[in-house]
């Protein structure tokens, strides 16, 4: 009698190396399709260059988009390799977001680095963001295989809530922090579920659309992954406060500062602690706060319990995202690696 | 004997009227899916309402993108109707291009009306741009019937050479008037056949496209459309140095005051005429020019032969655009109505 195989469970790190390692190719292929100059650009968005064209080796970003594609098609059934090319649409649009919200936030830097519309300029970084997402419309649109068409319905389905997303972010900043037109926990996660969800739900979506999957199991996949946006958007705001600025490579409290509304600052005023009543004072100034207010604001919107309110929330949306797969018909070893990555979603410190 | 039918042929007003009327009730429908605050941003672009969202009557863009999707259809055989959702598509890029366009050019009128994103700020007028090209991707990936994906690829196609065309415009900017570094009139055709022509030929190949027209048609109407960019854009250079600002909208010689690259000035420092010399030393400082330095500028690439030589460009692209449909077997009428509107490219005045 031969022993059970011993099952080497792989890390999320493990996972996302792979995933990777899978995707890099057709994504620097991808790159070079464009205007030297957007493709310079990317190359120092995506951390593969330095400003002055330099490569930098190391230095990437973490991939879980990528990644759950690639899981996704293989928990469909399919080889990784089928939805190689929808991940490479979906970096693109990634990039393509960043350079164009980079502006819109007024970022000065991302991952201790400048960014691109300050390197380069507004005008070039704009056009370098539309670049990319016309890249990524091609990639698909000229994609073989049967699951084309129905790949770029899914990622233009995407395309315009990730926008809406970002519309109603932009907007949350004209809105009161209390009273009856103040942004409540719920539109906040509508937001998220559109501006950082729709990308995700779309990479795990297209990795099922290209796997050949039924309907009911891209839009489990799909809605699995915009939970894991809200989660991922969470916990952004968590570290934008609380992470270590020196890992997370963002300005110490920046949004704070800038008075963005974020999740733990907006479930710490829908409380009554009187912590709360003290945070919406700071806040209702209108002004930028300075070093030591917002240091006070983050003390403030932890005691009213928006720090613990925001990890309950990310929780639940990690639960959510398991809700959906469960009972769909998916391959053990791929989706065992999809719940694998989950906690990582919560747990990360970048 | 029955006499023969007397044949109305229709103006080039009354041709682009007509096709204006069957594709805003589709386009206007298209709007409203965008999020409230986009839809307000591309009714002020489009002409439809005032800043401050009263309806404007009357004031309307000339069409001629969207006259060239129908009449291409109606040219390949098909009713107007079937190539609606292309022109919609192409008349969505045209807007998302216009908005991106004026942030990175720095202009600030249009059409004698502030631009969006003076009026709604830079970073809505981005986000709104891009949720019209999420849009235009969405509403052909979206279309019923069997042309959709063909449509969805051609469009991608045009949408990135229509970003390295403004590229190019950008990186003109930076480049020397005169010796082996600067731009070259056969350059600037490039850059105008890209940045302008490329939408134009996408109008005329969807509409082959979604008449189901074979390849070689679609490849013929395409080209034609292109060549009537490059001869758009050459007109649009002459309307801004001697056209009538209270007539065309724009302010007078505000190319030439910012040094912009336009065929007529390249066409002029090209000679080796003495004017062109005289031309080159206002124009090498560097410097934007006063109000009294571009009337001499413009009289001096007037001098060189500069306008001449744009206008013979600008027919001859007219020719290079009959020649293209020579010969493709097409509707006698459609056609008679596509080769009526082509004077008009030159012809304008605004």
């Amino acid at each position: 009698m031969t022993p059970p195989p011993v099952t080497h469970r792989a890390t999320a790190p493990q996972i996302l190396a792979r995933c990777r390692d899978l995707v890099r190719p057709a994504l620097a292929e991808a790159v070079q399709r464009l205007h030297p100059w957007h493709a310079e650009m990317a190359a120092f968005s995506l951390g593969w260059s330095t400003a002055d064209g330099r490569p930098v080796t190391g230095a990437q970003g973490k991939g879980v988009r990528q990644a759950l594609a690639l899981l996704s098609a293989e928990a469909a059934g399919a080889p990784a390799k089928d939805a190689v090319v929808g991940a490479v649409a979906v970096e693109l649009i990634h990039v393509f977001s960043l350079l164009h919200d980079d502006i819109m936030d007024g970022d000065e830097t991302r991952r201790q680095r400048a960014t691109v519309w300050k390197v380069y300029g507004t005008g070039p970084a704009i056009l370098a963001g539309d670049a990319l997402f016309a890249l990524a419309v091609r990639t698909l649109a000229d994609a073989p295989g049967v699951h084309s068409a129905t790949a770029v319905r899914h990622l233009a389905g995407t395309l315009t809530d990730l926008v809406r997303g970002q519309a109603e972010d932009l907007r949350f900043e004209s809105r009161p922090w209390t009273g009856p037109e103040s942004v409540q926990p719920h539109e906040y996660r509508w937001m998220a579920e559109h501006k950082t969800g729709a990308l995700l739900g779309c990479a795990a979506g297209l990795g099922g659309v290209l796997a050949g999957a039924p309907a009911t199991t891209v839009d489990a996949l799909a809605r699995a992954g915009r939970h894991l946006g809200v989660a991922f958007q969470a916990v952004d705001d968590l570290l934008g406060i609380w992470g270590d600025p020196q890992v997370t490579g963002k300005p110490v409290h920046s949004d704070l500062r800038r008075l963005k509304k974020t999740y733990p600052v907006l479930a710490a005023l829908a409380t009554d602690h009187p912590a709360a009543r003290r945070l919406a004072t700071l806040l209702g100034t209108g002004n930028p706060l300075d070093r030591t207010t917002a240091r006070r604001a983050a003390d403030l919107a932890e005691e009213a319990g928006g720090r613990s309110a925001t990890l309950a929330e990310a929780h639940q949306q990690l639960e959510g995202a398991r809700r959906s797969l469960d009972g769909v018909p998916l391959a053990p070893a791929a989706l065992g690696e999809i719940l694998a990555l989950l906690p990582f979603f919560v747990d990360r410190t970048m």
